[in-house]
């Protein structure tokens, strides 16, 4: 019987056209696919918690799929990582699990974080990484005016017009914005997100940042429910994936 | 009368031959001077607070040349990073200064951060900015072991070969190590070190935190005062100039 593992990933996002597989370029999902065939000859299919865009990368991604072959979890890591050469992609934990294991269907939680240099200077050593916002922003009205946001809503208006979501409505439990020197850092945390949610918010609230727009102009531009009513869609390269909750973690 | 000017420079050191002007290949000294000319026709020579090596990185070098063009600091900073692109070379500060300060003979004291990843996986994100060590390293050990160095000494046995410096005897103010998470951070102080100093130190180290050396070991290799006593000269992807320090500044 074959046995399902579930995996830990940290990507570079960068060289992808994103986590799903694609006809005309690379993707995580289909480096794993074929990394895992170099390994054992096995053609399976590897679901993640949570289909990441082109150019946005992973800390910690949780991936799941099923192996005939019997291997031990170090030895698969090891292989994995071997065949995965030279993808930035790198398994950073590999876990046999009980056959119900899904990292996207049991997936209860996720978690991201934005990454914004404010700064005049242009990027080098986070050339890729993070978003460059010359204007200084006030980092204290941003982290407000995100409270607006926190809670089940109607996010209509933060959604990508490609969304595949059944429903708008979305509950988000966690969104702060802090800084650390000249890197403003955003922590967004729900139980799953519509396509684009994150980056459009992080949009929105750099108006905040910015002085531009109020906290009330966040909540203005929810109750809209339309896309253009919010701010632009953030680029990519600040947005990791570093968190997938499954019933009995610790933390939820 | 021509200007002094001093600019604190932030670089990825990776596709560069170092920071020194070479006639085969691209440097960050070269860059900037062909930037400075662009902006204004004038050849200047820049001189740096340390010449780094191929691979080494910049958070904040501090450099420093004359114009005669007259200019606004903040107008030269534009400027020079508009003309740098697309070098990852960025300009965060442009300081205008009495004639008498020169980057490198007015310099006090230097200071370096050597990032090590301590785990299996490959480094995706980190690739070329950090020394990936599979090893577990013990880094309590490395910093007792560390303060064996810490003072004036014959640094001979962490001397590179082609060391240009007239004495092997320097300063070395402090030397700390400390982990966070799966990193292991390195920080070295002194008013100069000799050419592949820090990096032959971390590669010695590395072997104390891999429990193959005692403090007492680097002691002896110290004592040497020969290079084939000491461990292996560290990649430079982990090396970092973070500071450079001159009299006047709040801390040295």
């Amino acid at each position: 019987m074959a046995q399902r593992w579930k995996i830990t990933v940290e990507f570079d996002g960068r060289p992808f056209f994103g986590w799903q597989r694609q006809d005309h370029g690379a993707s995580v999902q289909g480096c794993l696919e074929v990394a895992i065939r170099r390994f054992c000859q096995e053609t399976v299919t590897v679901h993640a918690a949570g289909r990441t865009d082109s150019g946005v990368h992973a800390l910690a991604m949780v991936a799941s799929f099923d192996l005939e072959k019997s291997v031990a979890a170090e030895k698969l890591r090891e292989a994995l990582n071997f065949h995965l050469k030279p993808n930035p992609i790198a398994i950073l934990k590999a876990e046999a699990m009980e056959g119900d294991f899904h990292a996207r269907f049991s997936c209860i939680g996720r978690a991201y974080l934005y990454r914004i240099i404010n700064r005049r200077a242009p990027l080098t050593l986070d050339a890729g990484k993070a978003w460059l916002v010359l204007h200084p922003l006030d980092e204290g009205a941003m982290h407000e005016a995100a409270q607006r946001l926190v809670g089940q809503h109607d996010f209509t208006s933060f959604r990508a017009s490609l969304c595949q979501a059944q429903s708008p409505v979305k509950t988000l439990s966690h969104l702060s914005v802090s800084r650390v020197g000249e890197e403003v850092q955003i922590i967004a945390r729900a139980r799953s997100f519509l396509h684009h949610q994150v980056r459009n918010m992080v949009g929105t609230l750099k108006l905040v940042g910015e002085g531009r727009w109020t906290a009330d102009d966040v909540s203005a531009a929810l109750a809209a429910r339309n896309r253009a009513a919010a701010g632009q869609t953030s680029p990519p390269d600040g947005l990791y994936f570093t968190h997938a909750f499954y019933p009995g973690d610790e933390t939820v």
